[in-house]
C-alpha cells in the first residue's frame, strides 16, 4: 500500500523487543496514526522477522523499512531530541512530561524542523536507568495506578493517537443526514399540524383544558428529534397508515 | 489483584468478537484506563474462554466477571444512552464524535447517573447497520485516512486513554530532582565564579574584550540547564579534578 507520510513526523525506537508480534503490532498503531518510522534496538529473535510483517496486518512498508541498530547510542545519534516512555516516575533528574504534553512538544519541536525520537522499552522490564540517562526528558502515559502496565503496542498506539491528535481537526460533532437535509420549521409545523388534527379525530385529546399542555408536550417531542426532510415525509405515512389501514 | 472501581464509569460491549486473545487484550486496555464492567455478544469461541484470561495479563476480574448475551438488544437493554465506534461516517441519520467529545460526553454523562454503554464491532467486519441503528449516536477514532482499521483491542485502548484523561489531572510536566532541590542562584553565582577563576587561571579568556561575551555565553548554558543543588556540588567536583589532578 501506498504510505502517506505525515508532515513533521518522529521516529519510533523500540529497545530490546522481545516479540516479533509486538513489533508488528507497533509498526500497525505507527500507521494508524501516520508515522511511518520505525527503529529497533537489538530485537530478541533477530532481523527480518516474517511474524512482524504477519502481525502488521497491511503495515508492511513500515516493518520493512525499520532500521535496526546494536544500541541506543546508535539509534539515537543523528536525533536532537529524545524522549523515553516509562510507566511511572524515576529517583532522576529530569523532566517528566504526560503523553499529551510530551506529544504537544514533539509536534512542535518537529514543526522546527528537529529530528525527534520516542524509545519505548521491551516488554518484560521496560527501559533501563542506563537508556533513560540518555533520554532528554521521560514521557509517563497516565493509567489506572493499581493496573499500569501497558502492552508494548498499547504503549505505542496510545502514544501516536495523543501525537495524532494535536495536529486534528475533525469537527467534534458531525450531524449527518444521509442523502436527506435537516427539515425546516414549516415542514415540522405542517407534520405537528396534521398530527393533532389526525389525534383530534381519533379522540385523543379527552379533556378540552389538558390540550394545549398535551400539544406542547408532543411538539417537544418531536422538535428535539432534528428530524430530516425526510424523516418527516415517513412520518406523514406513518400517520396515514394508522388513520386509514389498508386491507391486506 | 484489586480493581479499583473508577467513578461513573461505563460499560464496554465487544460485539460477536472473534479471538479470545483479543477479548482478554481488551480487558487488559480497559483496566489500564481504570473501566471494569465489560459484555460480551455472542462470542465466536464461546465463554468461558482461557485465551481471554491468559491474555488479560492479570485483568482476570475484568474478563471473569464479563457478562454474555445473545444480542445487541439483550446487552444493551438496561443502558440509557448508546454509542458505537466505527471506522467511518456512514449514510445514516445520526450524530458522529471523534472519540474525544464523545469521551466527554461520557464522562458528563456518567456524572448525572445515567448508565452509558459503548459499542466495538468485530475483527473482521466491525459493527453492522442493525447494531449502530440501535446506537445514539456513532463515535469515530480519528486516524489516518490510508489505514484506518484499528485492531479490536487497539481501538479499546485509545477510547479508554480518551476518556480517562477527560477526568486526569496529571500536571503537563514535572521537574524531578532525585533527592535534592532546584539550586538557588546564590549557589549558581558561587559556582559560576568559581569556573571563571579557575578558566582565568588556565588561560581560557585569551583576549580581554572577549572575556565578557565569553562569560555570558557560559553563564547562559549553565543557567538553562536548571541544576539542582546535587548536581551544583558534583560540577565544584569536576573543575577541581579538573584543575587538580590526582596522581593514581
Amino acid at each position: 500500500m501506498t504510505v502517506k507520510m505525515a508532515r513533521n513526523q518522529h521516529v519510533i525506537i523500540l529497545v530490546e523487543p522481545q516479540m516479533g508480534e509486538n513489533i508488528g503490532m507497533c509498526a500497525r498503531a505507527m500507521l494508524n496514526f501516520g508515522l511511518t518510522e520505525l527503529r529497533i534496538v537489538n530485537p530478541r529473535d533477530g532481523w527480518p522477522n516474517g511474524r512482524a510483517v504477519a502481525a502488521s496486518s497491511g503495515a508492511d512498508d513500515v516493518v520493512n523499512s525499520a532500521k535496526v541498530f546494536k544500541t541506543v547510542e546508535e539509534a539515537t545519534a543523528d536525533l536532537q531530541v529524545v524522549y523515553a516512555t516509562t510507566p511511572r516516575h524515576h529517583d532522576m533528574i529530569k523532566t517528566t512530561y504526560t503523553c499529551a504534553a510530551a506529544a504537544d512538544r514533539v509536534r512542535q519541536e518537529g514543526g522546527e524542523g528537529m529530528r525527534v525520537g520516542v524509545l519505548f522499552g521491551c516488554e518484560r522490564t521496560g527501559l533501563t536507568n542506563e537508556h533513560l540517562s540518555r533520554a532528554d526528558a521521560l514521557v509517563v502515559i497516565p493509567t489506572n495506578p493499581d493496573f499500569d502496565s501497558l502492552n508494548l503496542a498499547q504503549a505505542v498506539i496510545v502514544w501516536a493517537y495523543a501525537w495524532f491528535m494535536t495536529a486534528d481537526n475533525t469537527p467534534p460533532a458531525v450531524q449527518h443526514m444521509g442523502k436527506s437535509r435537516p427539515a425546516n420549521k414549516d415542514e415540522l409545523n405542517n407534520f405537528m399540524d396534521r398530527l393533532e388534527m389526525a389525534l383530534d379525530e381519533s379522540g385523543f385529546f379527552t379533556s378540552p383544558e389538558k390540550k394545549p399542555g398535551m400539544q406542547h408536550n408532543l411538539r417537544n417531542t418531536f422538535t428535539k428529534m432534528e428530524l430530516t426532510e425526510q424523516e418527516i415525509r415517513t412520518l406523514h405515512g406513518v400517520i396515514k397508515a394508522l388513520q386509514f389501514p389498508q386491507k391486506r
